[in-house]
């Protein structure tokens, strides 16, 4: 389409999310489609609708969406509230704050805690809001289990026991957009009522696919609610769902990568998976910290395994240093959104990607950053090459 | 995943779509995702979003979104309309009365003009309802171009021409998922504001891709619009969309996907791509006649060229005989929907095939009919061979 | 490439081969190459040297060459026989008659029992010839399973027979290119000794790999040749291949399309699969007999399950109607190899095809004989038909 | 297959061929075989063939074999050779020697310029050779230009120079297996009358296709040539060729990548490709220096371009440094071979690759050094950055 030269190897797309889609997955998918009120299609549907549910950590009900994550999120609050509703959020970062206006416009009456955008959620803010909530007019409290925006990973377990504490009966909703089937998440053992999730990321598909994995107590709410909704709507869903089909078309070859997609995840193991990402996270923090470079989230506590955030100087141009990345080195690299655009850029360290490709996406950044006049201390790659090289010969040993 | 031998050979898959998805296409798709915010993405989307103005003949903005055919049609509804909006729309089948369905389930008022399911919208109708309505207190006109449930498509010329005779301000929107690039369609010359498509048919694309090609005055509707809308609304669409991205992340394959789909729609030229459809149609009612059954569409008027659907008499049961399809030749046929449930099944002649690959269907069919017991006089393949032998003579005179 | 429109649909590859390679096969190739020495290649070249042996019925080594047919042809001559042996040689069509080009050109002396190509091999002949040599100047026997250029399929057991009546040493060698994974063959219980396969026909794959199935005395054979060889020579492969390796870089993308293949036989029955061709065959022969034209292979005995040779009229000229065919209803036929140049057309019905499938090609062949006015009665398409129905019938039963 | 874990990401292959296949090419392969007989066929032979000889840089022709390399050598020798003809042969390697073995095999009289195996030819004694061979009775000078098993690059200009000098009469042969398409090669300049190709390196395509680039001497030659030969004959692919055809069923879906490569190649441009080359293989002598280790072509002259060998200590098992860095790392680097066995490793850094997958696949082999305790000063990956960041920065000024 273009008349410069073509550009050789392999891209490095170290943004977080959408993430590289394995051979495997893209071969899966490119697959005639099938009758979708067949008994192929049957068998399909209630393969990746019973598989998806492992990955949620469920054996609850997992909706399954032709949608982006947003789609996902609408999804959620139109099933279990009605017009007027009051819910609580908290803004960690962008992508809560874009689910927050998300609530506005569907009519709902969102309270959000707000934020530096630095940090995971504070349990204590929501617990001691919930207890001033004595008539609980607060019907949901949402959260976002890994800011996708900022880099911080907030624990949705003290979540849990703050909602619990408070003794309030708020539907506990969460975006594991950028965290699932990258960082540990555990909708039943957590009390999750819906959780909200995404194929592009950890579940390494293209984007296309959205997901709810609800409870019980969402489900009734869901009978209640006056929300008007339909292409989102659960009570088409679960009937046909329980027959592996679905009310309306479905993306068949979508879910024929998701199924190799889970078989994929099975095959490394999930806790190897988790395990892989927190290694690349730790790297990549080294590198960054080595570099003289600040991460954005000041917390460890929250420090994301899904992405790292990288906060410039007032005078340096975040997007002019991913320009010069993806220019010369044909790599991208996350870009700062809203009030933290040209301030930060992000590195994805999430999905289907090894220690080699790591270290030579932080060799691109630390090129770039020679290039881009960033002032900065060399040798982040080699010690994150360090690093490697312990883990893996603890691994051997 | 079964224990059944594997059936060798290519599935004759002859549902009124999902269609055949040719191996460009799939190919196309079958490749590594790129930063949905990045300079590659921009030409594409700039790329898509200009084509895809081609295949529904407009000039104005096409809008395109993650979901099903079933999310453009709310996407319609939602950015045009306030809560209790009345709307008229035309039963002509199931799909007609799916989408009135949903016109209540998200608060308006439709009123269905009712009809025996075997014919196309009567524009008459629509013209002295319209006409009663001095009030104007109808806000929009909604119908469906081809009722994939039943095989007839609506002349949409004369429902502009009758809303123009009425004088009535409402908005027209047309549903063509099972029509575009099939039958001949006419965004802008037909006066149509909104225009709901699927990827899934004529775009001859997996699910996952639906559109909204709109008209000034309903992007001045959506301006004043109240209903509660934020995955399909416009508004964030809009500027996005002049830049060549989107508000969330897009189903980035599947728009490169799009892109080869229309390259080839163009590569065959869309008047010879109406004239193939046109051809299988007449080949396939050929067919059926010769075998004594009955095309459930009762007007030649309105004979689909996406699909034909063909009635049998009470004491059959077309969906054993679509099974006996199946089983024996490999061949998906379409289910009776709702009211027509076992009385019909459908023969789907739209999307990329050629006659060859209809007459082994059609052959399936009557094989089918013999092993199924269902009475019938063997020849309906012969004359559909007659036929097309005819068509190419002629052809190559 | 071309300014000609696109052609929509499937094409029809109705050629004796190369046949349709089903899209798992594609995609099992569509992948990344591996090092061809590393532990990965070891365990697949374990695989398939192993799978390949159920192929051809035999618990001896097959060799396998990143070359086409030709080449095990090459292969089998080169590692068995020494400059200036004694061949004989059953001309069956164009394609024995180039293997017996092929040894004149390597230095050998082959004998040719010549036919009117339109049957299998006599063995008795050959029996007569062997028993005439007394001297055992014959150091070989080779002959063609199924004759590609004729469509006649010679019963290898016979021959085995009358070699041991004439109580000869002479190897046997027998070409399978067409015929494996097609037609029954047992290169074990046959008593052959080296048997040539190719990967383009029954197997399924693109052209590209051919083989040699050995017995113990043919590899005796090969320690005493003195043909010159080196890219086909046995006697580095073994060890090699023992280990899952090869001498040279092997056609690795080949060889995983290889696994699948031997898998998606084994999934359908090899016993289903030559049922299935001899279907097809005897329904394109019933076919043929009703157009009124005559079939090549004039002695039913010797029809071949993987392709039947239609025989015109001196007046009339097959390449014409073969261009007709492919321009009308973009279906490729055989073409007439050498003397049969123009005469004759061959309809190829072997590999993954189906029932349906097959009725569209036949409806190809039987329009463009309209088309291209060869006199002919209408009907085979119906008759065909009709056989599928009674199979399918019977099979339901 | 096995029961180890899923190994996360993308494998580095850095072998020194096969080279990693870009996404385009493969997909380009994963389509229908189409009739290698027709006007489809037709075109695309016409076409590769034509654009075949831009990458030898020749306006003679190419010939197009379905088999490995290996069969290319065979080819060059069988069709303008002569049983017991003296050939000149100088061993820069273990490819150079395996190319003398197959000469023997053949029957002709093969005669070799032993070497250290650490460096390229040496013009000057070949010059000498060729002098005292008064009687022209040496009918071929056959030299390999890029020896894979060692990372030596000789100078084809200074050996045709050699020969014009000495007014020898002899054919030149050349192997380009691993230089075509990564190092400058010039056909028709360098007055190279056979030149040996191979599919699976610089030309990014699954091995399985190799070349003979001819002049009109050596075509000459073959028509008196006495070698017996039938796969590899030069005479049959000619009149073929002319047609855009092949003698025999030809490897068409490498057909399709070769075409789909071959573009590629000048979309980026060959003389950057070689360029991109050059870069990346002195980025790679750089950090094997830094690593305080040996290049074992011990001449800069001659450095390769397609790959490094490093060449370890006796007390060290360069095998078992590739098998750490394989297990721990998931790279694949060259192991040494013959007389090289376990003495060196090579590192690929040819075909379609990119300056960060480099560093990546360098910081995997300073990792393993340290795992596999080689001593080495660690820094290697940080020279390798400092000089892409400078040839970024010259490129960018």
């Amino acid at each position: 389409m273009s008349n410069a030269p073509r550009r050789a190897g392999r891209h490095f797309l170290q943004i977080p999310g959408p993430t590289p889609v394995p051979d495997r997955i893209l071969r899966a998918m490119d697959m005639p489609v099938i009758d979708h009120r067949g008994p192929e299609f049957r068998a399909l549907g209630l393969r990746v609708l019973a598989a998806i549910k492992t990955v949620f950590k469920t054996s609850e009900h997992v909706f399954i969406y032709p949608s982006s994550g947003t789609g996902a999120w609408e999804a959620a609050l139109v099933n279990t509230l009605s017009p007027g509703d009051k819910v609580l959020m908290y803004e960690t970062g962008h992508f809560a704050s874009l689910w927050y206006k998300l609530a506005l416009k569907l009519g709902l009456q969102p309270e959000l805690i707000t934020s530096d955008w630095r940090s995971g959620v504070d349990a204590d803010a929501i617990e001691t809001r919930l207890r001033e909530d004595k008539a609980h007019t607060l019907k949901a409290v949402c959260v976002v289990h890994n800011e996708t925006s900022t880099g911080a990973t907030s624990r949705i377990d003290e979540v849990r026991k703050a909602i619990d504490a408070a003794k309030h009966p708020a539907l506990f909703m969460v975006d594991t957009i950028s965290s699932l089937a990258s960082i540990d998440y555990r909708h039943d053992a957590w009390g999750v009522d819906v959780t909200i999730g995404g194929s592009q990321k950890g579940l390494m598909l293209p984007p296309g696919l959205s997901f709810n994995a609800v409870s019980q107590k969402a489900l009734a709410a869901a009978r209640a609610a006056k929300q008007p909704r339909s292409y989102f709507t659960w009570d088409e869903m679960l009937p046909a769902n329980k027959e592996g089909f679905f009310p309306y078309t479905p993306a068949t070859n979508l879910l024929y990568g998701l199924a190799e997609a889970i078989d994929m995840l099975h095959e490394e193991g999930l806790e190897r998976v988790f395990a892989r990402h927190d290694r690349h996270a730790a790297a990549t923090r080294r590198a960054v910290k080595a570099w003289g470079l600040e991460i954005l989230c000041n917390d460890p506590k929250y420090y994301s395994s899904s992405l790292t955030a990288v906060l410039l100087t007032p005078d340096q141009d975040a997007d002019a240093l991913r320009r010069v990345a993806l220019e010369a080195f044909d790599i991208s690299l996350g870009t700062g959104l809203s009030k933290l655009a040209k301030k930060v850029f992000r590195i994805g360290h999430l999905g289907d990607t090894n220690d080699l490709t790591m270290l030579g996406a932080l060799a691109g950044v630390e090129m770039a950053l020679a290039l881009g006049k960033i002032p900065h201390t060399p040798g982040g790659v080699q010690v994150a090459m360090d690093y490697f090289a312990e883990v893996a010969k603890a691994g051997r040993a």
